[in-house]
C-alpha cells in the first residue's frame, strides 16, 4: 500500500474546520481500543458495507476486537461479501461485548444509523468517517473528506497511515474496491477523480476479481427482477415529443413476478437512457397504496420543483415523493404538473 | 502528462521480439512524416475510434497534415466524438495527398483493414500499433504492447514520449478515454490494469466530461433499440433447470421497431445476467434470411465447442455462429446439441 508521504495533501493537511479531526486522531483513538464497533448507514449502500467490513477485518489483523453491527440485512447484490467474513451481526442481534469505540461510517446524520442511535452512543468515545458535505458532526472525533469520491477512500486512507507497509489481503481490497466502484457508479459519476483512479489502480494488483465483483454489483439480476422487468418494460411510453420517459411497475407486475419492491430499483434508467429523453419517471405502486414516484433529468429540467410539489424532495437530476392514489391517478397529476413546468 | 522515466518499463525495455520496434522509431517515422494517415480497423469500435481520433489531433498540433481514414460511418455511440474533429473521412472518399505514412491501429490483421489493404500498403512507410496478441506484425514497424489494455494505452504513450510537456486538451483526453473505458469494459474486465486506472486518473484531470462520455458509450440508447427491447424482452426464456437463458429477435420484431441489426447488440446480456444462468443464447434473425447465434457463458459450460459444431467459432465464454433456417429451428437445433453436452 502507499504511504501517506505519497497520498495527495488534502486529506492530511490542516485546514480542518471545527469539529473536525485530522486522521491521526482517530488513529490514536482506535490503536487504543480494545474491541470497535463500526456502524454503517441503515439500508447500507456498496460504499457503507465495503467500507465497513474492509475495516473490520483490517482491525482484526491489527489484533483489535471488530465488529460490524448492520440495522437490516443486505441487498443481495452485497451477499457475495459474507462468505468470507464474519462478526457481522444485525442489531439486536449482537455479541455481549463491551466496546471501547463505535465508529459510524458514511452517514451525514446520526439519524441515518436508525435503531442504532442509541447504542452508537453509549460507547466511551465515537468516530464518524464520511465523505458527504452534509455531515453535521455528530461524533467526539469527526473525519470528513469532501474530496473523497467514497468513504471507501477515507478507509483506504485510514488503513495506509494507520500501517504503511500493510498490504490488503484479497478480501479487504475487494471490500474497499466495492465501496469505491459502487459509490462511484463504476468510475463513470463525476465525483470519480484522479485519486480514485489510483486507489483502484492499487487494489487492482491486491489479487481482487474485478470481472466478478463488477458483475455482482452491478449486472447480476435476480431473476425475479428480469421476470418484473419483462413485465414493466413493454408498457414503458414516451410523451411530450419523446422528452418524457415513464415506466410503470403495479403491484400486480410485482406479484406475478415473485419480486420486491428492491427488484424495481433502477428500471427508471431504461427510459433515462434513451436518446432525447430529458426527464425519465417511474410509478411504483407500494405495498401500502401509494404510489412511490422517481425522476431522473437529463440536465435540462430540474426534477426537484416538481418532486418538491409532490411533498417529495432531491436534486436537481434525480428527485422523487409518494403519492396518495392510485397508479393512473399519480401519473396523471405528475405528468401534468411536470409538463405545465416544461412549457414555461 | 507524466514523462517516459515515469511510465511503467513494460513498454520501453529491451525484450522485443523479432519484427517488432520500439516506441522510439515510430516516433522517429512520425518526426521525419509530413503527411500521415490513420486507419482504424473495420466496423471501428471505442478503441479503435478513440485511439485514432486522439493520435491525429495530437499530430495536427505537431504541426502534421494527418487524416483518418474510416471504412465506414461509425456506431451512433461515438457520434458525439465527431462534432469536434475534422479531416475524418470514409474510404473511398479521402483527400488527394501523397501520404509519408500509414499507421494502423487496434488491427492485429491486415485483414482487417477491409478495402483499405491496398492503400494501407501503398504508403513509402508503414507502422502497426496493437495490443492483440494475435498481432502478425504486417507493416514496416510493429509495436506490439500485450499489456496494454487497450491501444489508447499504446497512443497514450507514445503521445507521452513523443512530447513531454505536451497536455492533452480536452478533446484528446475524451478520445484516448472513450479507447480506453469501452475496450475494458468500463474497467471491469481482467484486462484493467494499475496502468489502466493511472492513464484513466490523468485523463480525469484533462477536463473531460465523464459522466456524458459514459453516458453516450455504455447507456445511451436510441429510441428503436428500446422498442426492438419492449418486444423482444418478454419473449425471453429459461430452460434446464433455468441454467440456459435465450433471447430471441426476429425480422419482425426489428421491422416493427423500426430497429437496426446494431440495435440488438448486446441483448444477450439481459439473460446472461440472470442469477443461475450458466448460458446465455441470443438468436437473431438476419436481413437474408439466416440466423446469428451468441452464446454467452458464466465459465461453467466452454460454448465455443458448441459454436464450433455449428459452423462458428469464438472463445470459452463468448462464442457464435450462423445457421441456416427458420428461428425456430435454429433454436430447436442448437439447445438440442447444447444440452447433450451440458449433460456429458
Amino acid at each position: 500500500m502507499q504511504s501517506i508521504n505519497k497520498m495527495p495533501c488534502r486529506q492530511r493537511q490542516g485546514f480542518f474546520k471545527k469539529n473536525e479531526c485530522r486522521m491521526k486522531e482517530i488513529i490514536k483513538a482506535v490503536k487504543e481500543a480494545g474491541a470497535i464497533a463500526i456502524f454503517p448507514h441503515v439500508m447500507a449502500d456498496g460504499d457503507a458495507i465495503g467500507s465497513a467490513l474492509a475495516l473490520r477485518n483490517f482491525l482484526v489483523v491489527q489484533g483489535k476486537q471488530a465488529y460490524v453491527i448492520f440495522e437490516e440485512e443486505c441487498s443481495y447484490k452485497y451477499r457475495f461479501l459474507f462468505q468470507e467474513t464474519t462478526q457481522c451481526c444485525i442489531y439486536p442481534n449482537i455479541p455481549d461485548v463491551q466496546y471501547d469505540l463505535h465508529i459510524s461510517l458514511d452517514s451525514g446524520d446520526m439519524k441515518m444509523l436508525g435503531s442504532r442511535i442509541d447504542l452508537f452512543k453509549s460507547a466511551p468515545s465515537t468516530v464518524n468517517m464520511d465523505h458527504h458535505k452534509t455531515n453535521n458532526k455528530y461524533a467526539d472525533l469527526n473525519y470528513i473528506s469532501l474530496s473523497s469520491a467514497a468513504t471507501g477512500e477515507i478507509i483506504y486512507d485510514f488503513i495506509s497511515l494507520y500501517d504503511p507497509i500493510y498490504k490488503p489481503d484479497a478480501f479487504v481490497a475487494t471490500c474497499l474496491y466495492v465501496a469505491i466502484t459502487t459509490d462511484t457508479g463504476g468510475f463513470r459519476y463525476s465525483n470519480t477523480t484522479k485519486r480514485t483512479h489510483e486507489i483502484a489502480g492499487i487494489l487492482t494488483e491486491c489479487d481482487i476479481d474485478i470481472e466478478n465483483i463488477n458483475k455482482q454489483v452491478f449486472d447480476l439480476m435476480p431473476k425475479p427482477q428480469l421476470e418484473l422487468l419483462k413485465l414493466a418494460l413493454p408498457k414503458a411510453s414516451f410523451l411530450h415529443d419523446d422528452k418524457i420517459g415513464v415506466i410503470r411497475i403495479s403491484r400486480e407486475d410485482y406479484d406475478k413476478a415473485g419480486a420486491k419492491e428492491e427488484h424495481s430499483d433502477g428500471f427508471v434508467d431504461y427510459v433515462r437512457n434513451v436518446e432525447g429523453v430529458e426527464v425519465a419517471i417511474s410509478f411504483k405502486e407500494t405495498a401500502d397504496g401509494k404510489v412511490k414516484v422517481s425522476f431522473r433529468s437529463s440536465g435540462v429540467v430540474d426534477v426537484s420543483e416538481t418532486a418538491h410539489h409532490f411533498g417529495g424532495g432531491g436534486h436537481e437530476n434525480a428527485a422523487g415523493c409518494t403519492i396518495n392514489g392510485d397508479l393512473k391517478d399519480a401519473e396523471r397529476q405528475v405528468i401534468e404538473y411536470l409538463i405545465g413546468r416544461m412549457e414555461k
